[in-house]
């Protein structure tokens, strides 16, 4: 018995269940690591730890306007008891100053500024009143460490401050910055080859001959690998010629972590992109058919430890294919590590809202429903978007997605739904 | 009495008068067209109506894998008193049938597949059954249209498909590529000059004196700018100097649609930045100060029609400050045109938590919480991060913020909270 067998590939399973495979042989292949300008590292993945290679700051510093002061000087110190101390200076921004302050002593500061030796607080302006030029009232006591930031206080030397796999944010680049690391060593994209195929498929770019369609599902591809971090890599269109798409899939395998192949919509193609997906093998083929609409015809194989997709041809299906199970992978393959706790949650911007018109389905399989978000009567509503899963026009106008369960038959209209934003 | 007295400048204002104040002044001068290939579109904004220059489809085509027919001819099919129908030959993919379809005949097709003249249905092949080699009967009626995509049913020549202003998403490419337009009309990206002050302020890319401290604010302004549509136009470090900073404010304002700069922590130097800021004017400055914490010292300007801001040099504060202040204006800059049904509605992703520690905030002002997120007795907890805002550390660390309204003195522990992650 083949492991092929045992999967019963053939037959149509849940979601989960080809999630469940698909993620299974998901091996974390990630890409190698390549060196970048801090410039182009937003939304890139960290490529090794960056652990502080120094204190900072490096030098105790003020974070209010006042004086520095030794501490112990204002102790007790209220509005009718004030604590005379004498300014012997100002610590200038940018320098460290080499006068100390001693018992009886305060120097100007400003926030940022560096403290001067002895010095061990900052008493803020609005609590001192100046006596003279050269002399302070203080009318408040401060605390040792007050308003100040210790050496290390924001990174200690050697302290882990991102890790491998991390998503670099804004705030994340201005760690990086602060601690003088501006080649950034990050993941390589994972390289997403895209093929189009079918006999009436033509480039979008050229003249379109009667009976022909243009190639729109690469361009839908094209996007959707760049919004999840992978670099698209197109091989361009396929007729419906095993040879040619074996040559072409190989050819991809060479250049690429994962494949991605769209339509040969008719059953007859359909049949030998399985068989040529196939090929590859071993694994192979581990699924072929899921019960969710649109989008039931997927093939997800393994060519070795390269992920091959074959979508059906409908726009809309690509769609809901991509997001279902070909992100997944692209995700893992990322190298990205997200947020634990997030784990679970809707990884895309959701809003809820009241369902204009019910929503039939099947039982026993998924429905993904297009919706428009309308304002209305005060309230969020949701409008389905009817109309056959090849329309890219029903894409365009909605707003997003609405998932009718497996185990349900519909959704009534007036009920509160999840639109899931695309 | 100038503008600046009428609008009380020197008060500090809530976040709502601050807001209405910016936008108001925040005209959409909107940068140039530009075009660019579609393979570089997504995420930008469309800056010109697409009307489809053709029908798509331009031919009526099958949505299903079956046989060509006149309806009529299968009317009051079933499945013992089937209808005979002559198989006439195969549609091909890409071409165009020129036999036509006559009373009592069908022809083979495909999903995608053109119908033949005389045709106008397509029956699955699950309601037929072959009789012999040119035969098939056909076991239950189709309607007229029925599993057919007529002429312009997905996009219908002259009709507008996508609007300026559109943020273009991977489906939006599919819909332009279809009609064959890879060459995209966007609007040109504001350009934000960004520009970091303080003489302890070093380049992030070279040695760090002691007493100095590298340029964070620059990077982190850098990646919220590319994140949120503008092109950053970095104008360095520029020493605690009037005449220096008017110099470089000078040239970013020749060269740029924003100008942001952040520092100039002391208070000297942020006495000067206003009235460097505001002698670009009329108007000026129209807010300086604002009840939010961290983020209070606050400029904004308009020198003519580009914004000017001034932020705080915390990093925690230059992140609020952007998010309430910088974020909305180049929003308008950009030209994007949000969906109307989504206005009001957080524009990042949010989760709901439980919050573990309470937090005490003044009354009077907004006060931004960095929470990190754990998943702790089965539920998304939030635990406040604390600690003096120029900590880039604790923005690091943080998954998201919570905001504590200006009419409330905290929230206590063990409430719900909205976080927005970041």
């Amino acid at each position: 018995m083949t492991i092929k067998d045992m999967l019963g590939r053939s037959g149509v399973v849940s979601k989960e269940e080809a999630l469940r495979r698909i993620l299974e042989h998901a091996a974390v292949s990630v890409p190698g690591i390549e060196n970048i300008s801090i410039h182009e590292s937003l939304g890139r993945v960290l490529g090794e730890d960056i652990d502080a290679p120094a204190d900072v700051p490096d030098f105790v510093r003020s974070t209010m306007d006042g004086y520095a002061v030794r501490s112990a000087d204002t102790f007790g110190a209220t509005e009718s008891m004030p604590a005379l101390l004498a300014v012997v200076g100002e610590s200038v921004m940018g320098e460290l100053p080499e006068r100390p302050v001693s018992k009886g002593e305060c120097m100007k500061i400003y926030t940022g500024g560096a403290l001067p030796p002895g010095a061990d607080a900052v008493v803020m302006f609005e609590h001192t009143q100046p006596v003279d030029l050269d002399s302070i009232e203080v009318t408040k006591p401060v605390g040792p460490l007050e308003n100040v930031i210790q050496i290390g206080d924001d990174l200690r030397r050697g302290e882990r401050v991102l890790c491998k796999g991390r998503l670099i944010r804004p705030q994340d680049m201005a760690a990086l910055a602060s601690l003088g690391i501006t080649s950034i060593p990050v993941l390589e994209r994972p390289r997403v080859a895209i093929i189009s195929t079918g006999n009436e498929i033509v480039p979008s770019d050229g003249p379109q001959p009667r009976g022909r369609v243009r190639d729109s599902n690469s361009y839908y591809l094209e996007g959707l690998v760049i919004q999840h971090g992978g670099l698209p890599v197109r091989m361009g269109i396929v007729r419906d010629d095993p040879a040619q798409l074996r040559g072409v899939v190989r050819s991809a395998l060479e250049q690429c972590h994962m494949v991605v192949i769209t339509g040969g919509s008719s059953v007859g193609s359909f049949d030998y992109t399985e068989k040529v997906i196939d090929s590859f093998g071993p694994p192979g083929v581990i699924v072929h058919g899921v019960s969710v609409k649109p989008g039931k015809p997927l093939i997800a194989a393994w060519a070795g430890s390269v992920p091959v997709f074959g979508l059906p041809g409908h726009p809309v299906a690509v769609g809901i294919s991509f997001d279902l199970f070909v992100r997944p992978v692209l995700l893992k393959m990322s190298g990205e590590v997200p947020s634990p706790a997030l784990e679970g949650l809707s990884p895309v911007r959701t809003v809820r809202a009241r369902l204009q018109r019910g929503i039939s389905s099947g039982p026993g399989r998924e429905e993904y429903v297009r919706v428009v978000l309308e304002r209305k009567d005060g309230e969020l509503q949701a409008r389905p978007v009817f109309g056959a899963s090849g329309l890219i026009s029903t894409l365009v106008k909605a707003d997003g997605i609405v998932v009718v369960p497996a185990d349900s038959i519909g959704i009534e209209a007036g009920r509160e739904v999840e639109v899931r934003l695309f």
